[in-house]
C-alpha cells in the first residue's frame, strides 16, 4: 500500500465529481488522519471527452471497466454510476479482485445488499454504503455503532428531499402539487422524471436498508408498502393543519414481538413530533430505541458535496481497517428471521375525510359503524359544504388496527347518506402512541 | 478472553445501574454482535449494603478499587463515579493495568482528556467517552467517523437539558426563572444544587470536548467563555419572540482561518434555525461542515438508560477492537496548534435593550454611535414605557465584531438621554450569517 492509497471511481456525475473535489481539497486532513495520501487514480466514464466541472488532470479517464477494476495499484472502488445490473456486476468483480467498495447506490443496496455483503465477506473485503441513505447524514453509523447496544423499535424517516420540498411548499404556501413539483425541478431538487421520488419508491429503498440495519433482520424491497404523494388534496393538508398535523411522506419501520412492518406513505404527523419541523429538501431519520428513547439525525439528503462527504468518510473508515489489517469484519448476519406483521397486528391512528348528506341519522350511522369495529374518535370535524344539503366530515381515530381501518374504508361508502371517501391517511406522532 | 468479556464498574449511581440493566437485558443482542458474553463482574461502591433498584446478585460489590482495577479477569473498566481527582487516578491505574476504559465523565474529559488519551495510547488501550457529551446522542462518533472527511467549521449545541427545560418553560408559559427551576428540580431535570448547569459550566465542558474533536485542535476549559441563564429577563424573551428569535443556552464553537472561538451563553436563536425547535430537557448538536453543510443530532442529553446506551455502545466498539486485536489506535493527535480569535476577529449579531429619555435627538445620538463603529441595524423596536417620558429601545445589529459590540456597551450609557442597558445577547441563525 505504501504511503498512498489509490481509489478507482465508477462514474463521474455530480456525486463522482464531489468525491474528487473532497479528496483533493481535504487532502491534508485525510493525510493527518490516515498517515498516507489518498488519490483518485482512474475513473470509468462513458465519454472521456465530455467537458466537466472538476479538474481531472491527475486522473486517468477510461471507458474500459478493467482499467479500474483490475488495476493492481487500486485498493478501493467507489461506485457512483447508478443503475442496477452493470453496477452490481462491477462491484462483484471488484470483490473478486480483492478490492474494497464504497457505494452511494440505494437502488442496488436495497435490491442486492445481501448478495454484495456476502461477496465482500467471502473476499475479506469491506463494503460500505453510508451515502445510500440520507446523503450527508451519518445515519447508518448512528444505528450500527452509536446505538449498537440498544434494541431499536422504530425508525421513521423523511428520506426523500424531492417530496419533502413539494409538501413543504404545498403546506406553507398553499401551492398546488403541480406548481410545487415544477419549482422543485427548476431548483434541481427534483429530476426531470420524478416518478421514483413522488411515487415513494426512492424512500422505500432507503427504508429497506434502514430496517435491515436497525432490526437485524432481512428486509426486502417488496416488504415495503408504498404510496406516493401525487394524489394528496390541499384540503387534507389544511384540515390536518387545523388539527395539529403536518403532511409528510414518512417512511415508517416498526419492529415489535420480532415482527416487522415497513411502509412509506403520506402521513399526517403531529406538530409535536421532531420530524414535523424538517422542511424543504432536508432529510431526517428518527430512531426510537428501547433504552435511548427518541433520537433524530438531520441534514442534507442529497447533493454533490454532502453525498461525497459520506462516501469519503466511508473511504476513510475502510482505509483505517486496511491499515489495521482488519477489513472484511463489519458484517453481522441478520439475527431475526423475517416475519411480517399482518394487518390485524399493524396498529395506527387514521384520518379519513368523507362527504355525506347533512341529515339526521347519518352521523349516527357512521359513528355506530366505527363503534362496531371497536374504534373511537380523537378528532371530529364537520363542516357544511357549499353544495346545499351536504356535509364534509373529518375523523381521526384513536389507535386501532390497519385491518379495522380497511374494513371501515370498505363499509363506509355502503352506509345510507355517505357519498364518498375523499381522502384517508395514517396519523403519526400523537402522544397516545 | 475466552467466550466472555468481564467489565468492572466504578460507581453504581443512576448511570451505573443503567449500564447493568442494559448489559443484562440486551445480552442476546450483544452476544449476537460480539460472539461472546458480556458480564459486569464487579463494582466499586461506597456502601455495599445500600438498597439499590438494580439486581446485583451476579455482581461483586466492593469498596476496594484494587478489586476492580487489578482483577486479571477484567478487561474493560466503566467509570461512572463522577468527580475529578479520584476518577482520574483510577483511570490512570486502569491503563497501567492494560485495561480499556469507557467513561461518561465530562468534567474529567474536559479537564484531563489529553492526559488520559495519552496514557491510553501508551498502554495500547482504548479510551471512549461518547456518553460524556449529550447522553444518548452518538455525536462524538458522528463527528469523528461520520464526518471524518469533511472540514467542520461550526458546532452549536444545546447540550444542557436543565437549562433548556427552564428556558422552554419561561418561553412557552411565561414562567419565571425561579418557578421553572423549581419545576425542573421536582421532575428530576435539575440537581438540588443547579450551579454548574444554570451557570453554563456543564455546557462549557461539553463544548470543550466537542471543539477538540471537531476542529482537531486543543481546546481547554478556560478557552470557553461562559455565561449562564440566571439573569435572563422575561422581557428579552418576549422581545426576542416578537422579532423571530427563541432564547436558548447555546454552546458555540467556531473554527475559521485556523483560529478558534468557543463560548456558551444565552443566545437569541432565529426560529428558522434547526436548533430552535429543541425543547424541554432534550439536547441537540448542530454541525456545519464545509462540504456537508447543515447537520443536526438530536436526542436525550441525560438519564440513566440513554446515557448507559452510549456507554455500552462504547463497550461494544471496544470489544470489537479487542477481538480484532486493534485496540489503542483510535487516537489522532490534534492537527492545528491552538490559536484563539481576538474580539476583533469574533463576528456576530447582537441584541441590546436599553432605556432612554423619549425626547428629540436621543435616538439620533444612539444611531450615530453605532454608525461610528460601522454597525447597522437589522431590527429596531421602540416602545413608550409606562413611566412618563421614557422609552424602551430594542436593537438587533447586522454582523459586526465582538470588539465593536463591547465598545458600544461601554459608550452607550455615556450618551445624553440614555439611562441604562437592560439586557444584551448574541443573536444566531439569522440568514445573513
Amino acid at each position: 500500500m505504501g504511503n498512498k492509497v489509490s481509489v478507482g471511481l465508477l462514474g463521474l456525475g455530480v456525486v463522482g465529481s464531489g468525491v474528487i473535489k473532497i479528496i483533493e481539497s481535504h487532502q491534508e486532513k485525510l493525510m493527518h488522519q490516515l498517515g498516507c495520501e489518498v488519490q483518485v487514480k482512474s475513473v470509468l466514464v462513458r465519454n472521456p471527452e465530455k467537458q466537466r466541472d472538476v479538474n481531472t488532470d491527475r486522473t486517468f479517464l477510461t471507458t474500459n471497466p478493467d482499467d479500474v477494476l483490475n488495476d493492481p495499484e487500486i485498493d478501493v472502488i467507489v461506485e457512483v454510476m447508478g443503475g442496477i445490473d452493470e453496477a452490481r456486476q462491477h462491484i462483484l468483480n471488484a470483490f473478486k479482485a480483492k478490492k474494497h467498495v464504497v457505494t452511494a447506490n440505494k437502488d442496488l443496496v436495497a435490491l442486492h445488499g445481501k448478495e454484495l455483503q456476502n461477496a465482500a465477506s467471502q473476499n475479506k473485503c469491506d463494503f460500505y454504503y453510508e451515502a445510500s441513505v440520507a446523503g450527508g447524514i451519518p445515519i447508518l453509523r448512528g444505528i450500527t455503532d452509536g446505538l449498537s447496544s440498544d434494541r431499536i423499535q422504530q425508525v421513521m424517516g423523511i428520506v426523500n428531499g424531492t417530496t419533502n420540498y413539494i409538501l413543504t411548499k404545498m403546506d406553507n404556501e398553499g401551492m398546488s402539487y403541480e406548481d410545487a413539483l415544477k419549482e422543485a425541478q427548476e431548483l434541481g431538487f427534483a429530476e426531470a422524471d420524478p416518478t421514483a421520488d413522488v411515487g415513494g419508491l426512492d424512500a422505500a429503498r432507503k427504508m429497506a436498508i434502514l430496517g435491515r440495519l436497525a432490526f437485524s433482520t432481512d428486509v426486502d424491497l417488496e416488504d415495503v408498502e408504498v404510496s406516493g404523494i401525487k394524489n394528496i388534496a390541499l384540503e387534507d393538508l389544511q384540515y390536518g393543519n387545523q388539527l395539529g398535523y403536518t403532511m409528510k411522506l414518512i417512511g415508517n419501520a416498526n419492529f415489535s414481538n420480532q415482527q416487522l412492518e415497513v411502509e412509506v406513505q403520506p402521513t399526517l404527523l403531529s406538530k409535536e413530533h421532531p420530524l414535523s419541523d424538517v422542511k424543504n429538501e432536508y432529510n431526517a431519520v428518527y430512531v426510537y430505541g428501547e433504552a435511548v428513547g427518541e433520537t433524530m439525525f438531520y441534514g442534507p439528503g442529497a447533493g454533490s458535496l454532502p453525498t461525497a462527504t459520506a462516501i469519503v468518510s466511508d473511504v476513510v473508515a475502510l482505509i483505517k481497517n486496511m491499515l489495521l489489517g482488519v477489513t472484511g469484519n463489519q458484517f453481522v448476519e441478520p439475527y431475526f428471521k423475517k416475519e411480517l406483521k399482518t394487518p390485524a397486528e399493524r396498529l395506527g391512528q387514521y384520518y379519513v375525510r368523507l362527504h355525506a348528506n347533512d341529515e339526521p341519522g347519518v352521523f349516527q350511522a357512521i359513528s355506530s359503524l366505527f363503534n362496531q369495529f371497536g374504534m373511537s374518535f380523537k378528532h371530529i370535524l364537520q363542516t357544511p359544504l357549499e353544495k346545499h344539503g351536504l356535509a364534509e366530515i373529518v375523523l381521526v381515530t384513536h389507535q386501532t388496527s390497519l385491518e379495522n381501518f380497511h374494513n371501515i374504508l370498505e363499509e363506509l361508502p355502503k352506509l345510507d347518506g355517505v357519498l364518498e371517501i375523499k381522502g384517508h391517511y395514517k396519523v403519526e406522532g400523537d402522544a397516545e402512541q
